[in-house]
């Protein structure tokens, strides 16, 4: 059998991350990460993306809350009898809103304070040891990010992109992917205008989002139950030159908030 | 170095395959692909998912049409003027349309005759020969992504899974990403409502949109000017028993219609 262009480079691979120990407040992830990797035998490459659940982010950062110490307002109370909800949760996701989008039936949809739009606020139960605690979003997604890519430089002298994701439905379309919610050391979106494609036309409205698809690619990996909170994707040539792991301001190409659309911009809200 | 899962199962690739030939109505797809494949070195394995553009797709069945022979109707052509676009173009929007979702600015939405909702209900000139030619979706994807599955069986006694996909938009968040409109062989979503996370926590509104994750992902390796328009995913484990490649009627695990919320349950329409 041939095999001419078996190993070829523009191949991409998403290799899970099995063995992180439980995440705490105060852990360094990068540490533990570097850890892992090196356990499981994976070694990381100058190019790599390594994408990182939301999850131990905000437990590593402290970003976890515990409910008994949270006193509902009456507005949370008000709505967590419509959506059959705990209070206290609901306290919490109204104090990481900026605004509702929908609320209707048991569905709470609302913008958080960094701009996304999702569920809960992003505030969870899942994966969270006791039943008392949830986590929140990390504050600022892209400088997670940030850390983690210049964590990874470094302690292994490699220069990765890294995306943090969290898992979100969506309008339309049934089931759940996952978005990226923070990013450093790629470009967040491949600009296609103006480009030409096979036949020599000029594409007009193509703009990739490209950390979202390789935030839904690591979803394909991470699962949900089986403890993969990071996927390292190899092969893909998106980094932005030099900036990977820079934990200085971070170029206009290193943030996920450029996958918010203005509101001014956009036809649904 | 330790080198222990290096090559762990639970790894997933994306390999792009580059040299089909330019596809014209009445190509059978499946013996250009079986070609190119074997051209590039690539042995489909059994469990191979095969993400195939919709563009290549719509061209090999006719799916293809001919603006000067289009007559753009009244209201054609007066949308054709708010949209700054070419009457005949809107006409045959029109005319794969079930609903208009929103039209404003020069931004047409619409749910196609399938359920999608998307720009222009998928009529496209990218990666068109001729300037005076648009292709349509196929009529039924999940037909053809079956039909695909099915020939590529027969041709290489191997059991892939096949998506059809297609890149859209979507609200509040800026860039396209690559969706699935048809799919044969895999579960198209993972339903992971009653199971328990790491912690014992029943998950409660967990469902994966598996295809548009697979769809995604084939993106990151397609982008839109580069001749990609094949990927095959290796490794995902998602695969419907028995039923991949089968041209017999698809089980309900196999229509990417299933990804098309309900109307009554959808919160944005």
């Amino acid at each position: 059998m041939k095999r001419r262009r078996e190993d070829s480079s523009s191949r991409i691979e998403l290799i899970p991350v099995c063995s992180l120990p439980e995440i705490t407040q105060g852990t360094s992830l990068a540490r533990e990460l570097v850890t892992a990797l090196r356990r499981e035998g994976i070694a990381l490459r100058d190019g790599d993306v390594v994408a990182v659940t939301q999850k131990i982010v905000s437990k590593a950062e402290g970003q976890i809350v515990d409910l008994r110490r949270v006193a509902p307002s009456p507005l949370a109370r008000r709505w967590a009898r419509r959506l059959r909800a705990d209070p206290r949760q609901v306290e919490v996701i109204l104090r990481e809103t900026r605004r509702v989008v929908r609320l209707r039936g048991r569905v709470l949809i609302v913008e958080t304070r960094h701009g996304f739009i999702c569920a809960n606020a992003g505030v969870d139960h899942s994966n969270v040891p006791g039943r008392h605690w949830v986590t929140c979003l990390p504050k600022d997604p892209d400088r997670s990010a940030r850390r983690i890519a210049a964590d990874i430089r470094k302690r292994l002298r490699v220069r990765v992109g890294a995306i943090l994701t969290d898992t979100w439905g969506r309008p339309w379309r049934e089931g759940q992917l996952n978005f990226a919610i923070g990013a450093a050391g790629l470009r967040v979106l491949r600009d296609l205008r103006g480009r030409r494609d096979a036949f020599g036309h000029r594409l007009r409205a193509t703009v990739l989002a490209t950390a979202d698809e390789l935030a839904a690619a690591a979803g394909l990996v991470m699962g949900k139950t089986r403890g993969v909170p990071v996927v390292v994707i190899r092969g893909f040539a998106g980094l932005v030159p030099g900036s990977a792991g820079r934990s200085a301001v971070p170029r206009a190409t290193d943030s996920a908030r450029r996958l918010l659309r203005p509101a001014a911009q956009d036809l649904f809200r």
